[in-house]
C-alpha cells in the first residue's frame, strides 16, 4: 500500500475513533501526509513504507513533544529522535504521532479506553500504542516493557505485541525507568508486519514461517491457576487448537528457583525506578501522582543486598531455562490476567509477564480469542530465540478464533 | 572543609590552570558559589558536602549546557539531571560544571591538555575530568567508561579513577553510546573521596580499609607484553612493593577464550554505537567528525551473528572469571599503554581496559608512579567485588611512590 492511502486510513479511523479511545497524547496529520509524500516519491521507500507507526510517549522524538506521561514534561521537546524511532522512520515508517504511555511507564494510567469497550482499561503502560493499532488508527507502533507494559495490553486491545530479547534493541532516547529491565517493544495486527519492524529494529534476519506444526511447550504450574477463568479457557482453546493441527503440546515444569524469580521482579523494577527517577523525586515529588510517588519511596527502600542477589539469581535463571525450553520451540502460557478489568484508573497486573521480562527472553501476545463478555483474550508464547517464538505465533495465529 | 571553602580552591585552581589545561565545556563559579552556601548552612549537608563535582558532558544537567562533546548538540539544555548527577547533588557535592569529554564519549578529542605537560594528551574520553581532578579543579569528578575512558585518562592524569561493576549505577540521563557497555565511572585524588562517591551512587555499604597485606594476582600474557617499559615497570614496581609489604603476588592466567574477548569489545562497541545514534547519522552526518563517522560505519557493518557470537560468549567468560579470581582479592594489570602520549589528536588506545569494560567487572586506576620523562603511569586493579578491589587500591595507593 502507499504510505498516503495508508495514512489517509488511518486519519480516517482517528476521525471516527480517537474521541472516545483518546490513544494519542499527540497526533500530527500533517506531517505524516507531508512524509507519506516524500515516502511514496522515493526510490528507495523502506522495508516499512506504507505502515503508519505509533510511537509510545516515552521516546524522543525531535519534531513532536516527548512528556513521558508526565506533569513533569508537559511541552518537553527533545533534540533528537530516539534510536529506535529514527531507524523505523529511515526505514520508510510514517510517524503519526506519539501514544499515551502511563505516567513514566510505570502505574498511573492516562486517558486512554479500550478501543473494544470504552469502559475497561486498554492495559499499560503502552496505553496508547496498543489501542491506536487495535483501532486501526497505526499500522505498528512502539511500546516498551519492564514488567508487562507490551504483552498485557496487546492482549487486551487485540493485537499481536512483541518484547524481544532484552538487549537486542538500543533504548538510547528512550526515558530510562529500570535499565537492566527496559526494554523495547511493539505492537501489529499481523505477525509478518511484528517481524518486518524486528527486522528493522535489531537487524536479524525475517523469521520463517513454520511448514511443520511447532512443538509446544504448556506451562502448568501457579500462574496459570492465579489467572481468570477467561485465560485459562483461553489457553487451553489455543493448546487443544494446535494438537488439533499436528502440534505437539508438551507439558514443562520450570524449577522452583526460576519460578520464584517471578515475585522478584517488582523489587528490581522498584529499586532501579527510585534512582533512575533521582531528579523527579527529588526536583518535583508534587507533580509525581501519589500511586509512583509511593512506588518510588518503596524502591528506594530496597536494599542493595536483596536486589543484587535477584540480579545474582536471574542469570543463573536464565542459563538453566534454555535447558528447560531445549525441546520446544515457544512455550505457551498466560498473557493477562483475563479480559481488560472494567476499571479506567488501573491498567491490570503484569504478574504473567514478570518473570519474561527479568530473564529478557522475547514473548509475544497471539491475539485471536475472546473472553465470555466478548472482550479479546490473548495467549502468550515465550522462548529463548526471537525468530521461533514469532514462527509459533505466526502459525498459532492463524489457526485460533474467537470462542 | 566546608563547601564554601572547597569550592574557593578550586576556583583558585580555576583561575590558574583553567586556560592550558582547559578541563571545562562549561563552567559556573556564580552557581557554585550559591549552592555550596546552602550546603554549609544546611543541617544535613549530605555525606559529599566539601566536596566540588565536575560532571562529564555526556550527562544531563537541568542547569548547564549539555552538548555530549558534539556539534550536533551545541547549547543544549536537557530538562532534568541525570540520575547520578542528581544523586552527587542530593548527597552534597557542588557541581563546578561540565567537564570536556571526547565527541560523543568515543574517539574525537575535545580541546584538554594533560595537567602534568599541556603537550600530552589528558586521555579519554573523560578527559576534561580526570584533568580536572588532577588539576584541583574538582575534588570528584564523573566520567564514563564504554572500552577505556576512565582508568585510560586517571592513569595519564595520576588520579584514582573507578569504573563500578557494570549495572550498578544507573545510566538514566546518560547520552547512551553501547549500552551494554556503557558504565558510570568517575576520578578522585583520594580512595576514600573515591569510595564516597560510590557509595552514594551504589547505596552499597563502604568499603573496609585492609588491616592485612592483600593477596593479589598478577595477570602475565600478551597484554603486558604489549604495553610500553614505563607501564611495564610501573607494574612490576607496584608488585615489587606489595611484596615487600607483605602482599602475596600469584600469577594468574586467564583462559584463552576469556582473554580472546578483548580484541571483540570493538565490535559490540561499534555495533551498538552505530545504532544508538541513528538520529545523528541519519540527520546530522555533517556535523560528526570523520574518524566518528568512519567509526559508525564501520560499526554499522558489523553482523548481528557475530555480535551475538561475543555477547554470548561474554556471559560463559564472566562466569569463568570468577573462578580465575577466586583465590585472589584484587589482580594487578596493566592500566594504560604507559606516559600519556605527546599527541592532543588522539587520546591513547584502551586495549587495556576493554576486556574489563565488556565483562562488566569493577577497575580502578591506582596513581603514584611515574614513566620515563616524569608523566604518571598508573597500574589497574580488577577483580569481581568493588568494595574489595578499592581496599586494594587504598593499600597499594598507600604504599607506591614515585619512582
Amino acid at each position: 500500500m502507499l504510505a498516503g492511502d495508508a495514512v489517509r486510513r488511518a486519519l480516517e479511523a482517528v476521525d471516527e475513533r480517537e474521541s472516545v479511545v483518546r490513544a494519542w497524547a499527540h497526533c500530527d496529520p500533517d506531517q505524516a501526509i507531508a512524509v507519506a509524500r516524500r515516502v511514496d516519491e522515493s526510490l528507495q521507500p523502506g522495508p516499512l513504507a506504507g505502515l503508519v507507526l505509533g510511537v509510545k510517549d516515552v521516546f524522543d522524538t525531535a519534531d513532536m513533544p516527548t512528556a513521558y506521561g508526565s506533569a513533569i514534561y508537559q511541552g518537553h521537546v527533545p533534540s533528537w529522535d530516539a534510536a529506535a524511532v529514527a531507524m523505523l522512520r529511515a526505514a520508510g515508517a510514517v510517524c503519526l504521532g506519539k501514544t499515551v504511555t502511563a505516567e513514566l511507564a510505570l502505574v498511573t494510567p492516562g486517558p486512554t479506553t479500550n478501543p473494544h469497550r470504552s469502559t475497561h482499561t486498554p492495559g499499560g503502560s503502552s496505553s496508547g500504542s496498543a489501542a491506536a493499532v487495535a483501532a486501526g488508527m497505526a499500522d505498528i507502533a512502539l511500546g516498551t516493557q519492564t514488567a508487562g507494559s507490551t504483552i498485557r495490553p496487546a492482549s487486551y486491545c487485540g493485537v499481536f505485541g512483541f518484547k524481544p530479547t532484552y538487549g537486542t534493541v538500543s533504548v538510547a532516547g528512550l526515558k530510562l525507568v529500570a535499565p537492566s529491565l527496559d526494554t523495547v517493544g511493539w505492537f501489529a495486527r499481523t505477525v509478518p508486519e511484528l517481524d518486518a519492524v524486528r527486522v528493522v529494529l535489531t537487524g536479524r534476519s525475517p523469521y520463517v514461517p513454520l511448514t511443520e506444526p511447532p512443538r509446544l511447550g504448556w506451562l502448568r504450574g501457579d500462574d496459570i491457576d492465579r489467572a481468570d477463568p477467561d485465560s485459562r479457557a483461553a489457553i487451553e482453546r489455543a493448546a487443544r487448537v494446535a494438537v488439533e493441527h499436528g502440534a505437539d503440546v508438551i507439558d514443562i515444569e520450570l524449577p522452583a528457583d526460576i519460578q520464584s524469580l517471578s515475585s522478584k521482579q517488582a523489587l528490581v523494577q522498584g529499586y532501579e525506578a527510585a534512582r533512575s527517577l533521582t531528579w523527579e523525586r527529588t526536583h518535583h515529588p508534587d507533580l509525581l501522582s501519589p500511586p509512583l510517588r509511593e512506588l518510588l519511596d518503596w524502591g528506594a527502600n530496597v536494599q542493595p543486598a536483596e536486589y543484587d542477589g535477584v540480579r545474582t539469581g536471574t542469570v543463573r535463571a536464565r542459563a538453566g531455562l534454555a535447558r528447560s525450553f531445549a525441546g520446544v520451540d515457544a512455550v505457551l502460557t498466560v498473557a493477562a490476567s483475563g479480559e481488560a478489568p472494567a476499571d479506567l484508573n488501573q491498567t491490570g497486573t503484569p504478574r504473567f509477564n514478570r518473570l519474561w521480562t527479568l530473564l529478557g527472553v522475547p514473548a509475544v501476545n497471539v491475539p485471536g480469542l475472546t473472553g465470555a463478555t466478548g472482550l479479546p483474550v490473548g495467549v502468550q508464547l515465550v522462548g529463548c530465540d526471537d525468530a521461533a517464538v514469532l514462527a509459533c505465533a505466526g502459525w498459532l495465529g492463524e489457526r485460533v478464533l474467537p470462542i
